[in-house]
């Protein structure tokens, strides 16, 4: 039997027992301190695969991470035997295939370096989470989504083929470069989104797109969130095409005005939209333009037609909410979805148990997509009042969701955080065959036991 | 026990035995009369239900039916201990959502009546198989593709959510309203293309967008294949964002023109591409027309942007292929698929294969998606030598696409005629996990066994 460090040669690779660096106790908000068998950071595909046969010998069970960004605690240690394997530095971009439209990346390379490098290219990657420097696989694990999946879907539809290693340690290539298949099983979409459950992702061809020529953004002042939302709706049916829908509530962004020190270009109004529209030509983008005004025309306070300079600024708002709430106060934040016309009850009923539970709550979110980010505040409770009337809230607003149609998560995905909610929520014979496709592909259960459900 | 008649009351919903009528044994191309046990129309889920728990107490195996358009010989009884499921009357459109953007359908209902009763309130169900009499229940079974996937996708794409009976008789809903999801795994998209041997489908609820205002179709002919595949290429890298990229060889048309008594629009080349834009104005239009026609002006021999009179007759006759070619010869229509980089290649091969094997090929396809409808011909061959002579062809042709990396089916799915071939160009490890997720669902192989793997 290979020992780790036969494995994984380079000493700076590898961290044993006490040696494991804090960083992977926690993701972004979870946090829990379980000592850990040991860190890997394999740099080829070949490693991963003896990593995954030393941990059968050993019986460990297996995390594999990416940056960490993750919200859902996926990648955080809980059982105490883990062997994490940390594939960010397999960061290679293998190839651009103009022919094929594709890009092979290796799992570790960042989402934003992706972007960046195809477009210097002329071409485009749409999956857009707000979280840049997150992995690519672990975008795949958790089906990430992001700012452009109302036009453009999750990304989920740009997976062309991933190789996953499976828990037995043998290795399996999902899809394929072919644009369509009607031969056999569709495999590959099992493993995408399955958040680490199933195999770890060691190459993943990617479906890229040509680079819009054009785009703007819009920003809609709206007195309620109702109307937002019914604009939201008008815009969608009214085929101007968007990219984006993004809404937050103006309370919800007072703390990133806060943080960067400048306004919103608008001041008026209780709620905002920012719609972004892409195309290739700018006479047709203005056609799109007026179209999206003339069927919000009756709901909105303000609108206005971003120049480039203030589309940046005003982005820059938008993605700085979370990071604008750090400074303020510790929360929770959740990525709930539900039916896009459902989205306007949603968050009027999250006012409802804000007050009923004596916890502030804000939203922002994807309203193309239904997707809210509901943020539960905990300013200057107790941690006991915090602990307590958190349960309480979340118990009532996951009920709600459930009673609009809706699911626990739209892009984070399930991890520990929301697993028992996944499990109210999930008609029990569907979580039946969720178990039993686990066992299938994983029957010791090593593969990130005790995650999603 | 229930029998056969007190779950479908009216006996003209009801045929037993030998009263089965012939329809039943054939799809399109495959004929094979084997005895089945009966065939029963139900006209609700609950039917349905009873008829799958009919079978379990009766040991019988199940085919699901519904319009019986297949070309694989997917529906087609093998066995001879068959209760076929013929959905074809569950035939009502149950709901057009306008905020959801969503129609719920029986299986029944036919894709081109989806396409009429959509299109007339403003909606579009992109999917667009040329097959318009298929049921949507068949077109989710095989993942049906047709004229629109390049820049819509398939079936699977505009799924949203689907009710199943699985073979134990129960029911199961799978994916949601919501648009976006990383809720546990992603079952939905395993029964899409499943053929029939993972559930029964009894609801399904499709995607719609709105409909798009302004189309217009450019015909352009070319020296020969290769130079209108590198054209598709250039076409699909411009940004005009085509909703389709037809070509056909000009020998393939010939049979359309005989048929239908009129001339293509172009008749000069080998080669054409019928090359389809949509999008709500037409300046746009305009402008991606040009860049249709820039890209592709080195390689054209003509290219002519057709009224809309023409384009309806033009692409009548490209309709007409299949239909126009049964007038003059049998013949065994494929649907293999490459990476679109390799479409030429494989055409080109498919020349060398009929000189080879003394048997003539004619190619048409979705250019678009590298998907090739490869056209074996009996022409004037004993049925000796067009059984041997197609074997040893359809062998070196898969040969040829699996090296290529491409795979058997984009769009009509394995059944019995392409299981052979499906065995050869899968990795065993891909089709050993396919079989035990097939056991998951169906573990007394109840369900249209004996087709796919
Ligand atoms: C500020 C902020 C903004 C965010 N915005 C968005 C957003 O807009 N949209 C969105 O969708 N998400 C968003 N996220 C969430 C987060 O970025 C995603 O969950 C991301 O996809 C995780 O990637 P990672 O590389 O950090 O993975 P990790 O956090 O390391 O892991 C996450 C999960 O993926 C698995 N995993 C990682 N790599 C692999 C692999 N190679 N093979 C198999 N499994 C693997 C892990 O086991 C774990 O289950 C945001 C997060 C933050 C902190
Ligand atoms: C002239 C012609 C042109 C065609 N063009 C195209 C094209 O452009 N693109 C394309 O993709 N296909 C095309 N096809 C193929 C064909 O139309 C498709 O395979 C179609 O999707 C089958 O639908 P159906 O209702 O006829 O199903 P059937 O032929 O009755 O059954 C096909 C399969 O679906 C299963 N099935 C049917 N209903 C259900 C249900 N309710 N639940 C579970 N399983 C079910 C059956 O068991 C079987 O496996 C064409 C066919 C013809 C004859």
């Amino acid at each position: 039997m290979l020992q780790l460090e036969e494995i994984i040669t380079d000493t700076s690779r590898l961290f044993v027992g006490d040696a494991v660096p804090d960083l992977y106790f926690h993701d972004t908000y979870v946090k829990n301190i379980k000592p850990v068998y040991a860190v890997a950071l394999p740099k080829t595909h070949d490693e991963v695969k003896a990593l995954v046969q030393f941990a059968i010998e050993k019986d460990l069970v297996i995390i594999a991470r990416g940056a960490g960004t993750g919200v859902a605690g996926a990648q955080v240690p809980i059982q105490g035997n883990e062997l994490i394997i940390d594939v960010h530095l397999m960061d290679k971009i293998i190839e651009l295939d103009e022919e094929t439209l594709t890009l092979t990346v290796e799992p570790g390379v960042l989402v934003g370096d992706i972007h960046d490098y195809v477009e210097k290219k002329g071409y485009f990657y749409p999956p857009d989470p707000a979280s840049k420097h997150s992995t690519i696989g672990g975008n795949v694990a958790t089906n990430a989504g992001g700012l452009r999946a109302v036009k453009y879907g999750t990304t989920r539809d740009y997976v062309r083929e991933m190789t996953v290693v499976l828990s037995n340690g043998e290795e399996m290539t999902l899809g394929s470069l072919n644009i369509k298949s009607s031969s056999g099983y569709d495999l590959k979409d099992l493993f995408i989104g399955s958040e680490g459950t199933l195999g770890i992702t060691t190459n993943i061809r990617l479906k890229l797109v040509p680079l819009p020529k054009a785009n703007v953004t819009i920003l809609q002042a709206f007195e309620t969130v109702q109307q937002a939302t019914e604009a939201t709706l008008e815009i969608l049916k009214s085929g101007a095409d968007p990219s984006g829908v993004e809404l937050f509530e103006r309370s919800a962004l007072y703390y990133a005005e806060q943080n960067l020190g400048y306004p919103l270009k608008s001041q008026v109004g209780e709620a905002y939209l920012m719609i972004s529209l892409d195309g290739n030509d700018q006479t047709e983008l203005d056609h799109r333009i007026e179209l999206v005004e003339s069927v919000t025309s009756e709901l909105i306070l303000e609108s206005h037609v971003l120049t480039a300079d203030e589309a940046k600024k005003n982005w820059a708002l938008r993605d700085n909410i979370l990071l604008g709430l750090t400074k303020f106060t510790e929360f929770e934040l959740l990525d709930e979805v539900v039916p896009i016309n459902k989205f306007a009850e949603l968050i009027e009923s999250t006012k409802a148990m804000q007050d009923k539970n004596g916890l502030n709550v804000l939203n922002f979110g994807h309203a193309g997509d239904g997707n809210v980010h509901t943020l539960l505040m905990k300013d200057d409770l107790t941690e006991d009042q915090w602990t307590e009337r958190r349960a309480a809230l979340l118990k009532d607003l996951y009920q709600k969701v459930d009673e609009l149609g809706g699911l626990p998560s739209a892009e984070h995905g399930i991890g520990i955080v929301k697993k028992d909610y996944m499990d109210t929520m999930t008609k029990d014979i569907n979580l039946d065959y969720m178990r039993q496709i686990k066992r299938v592909f994983d029957p010791d259960n090593r593969l990130n036991p005790g995650k999603v459900f």
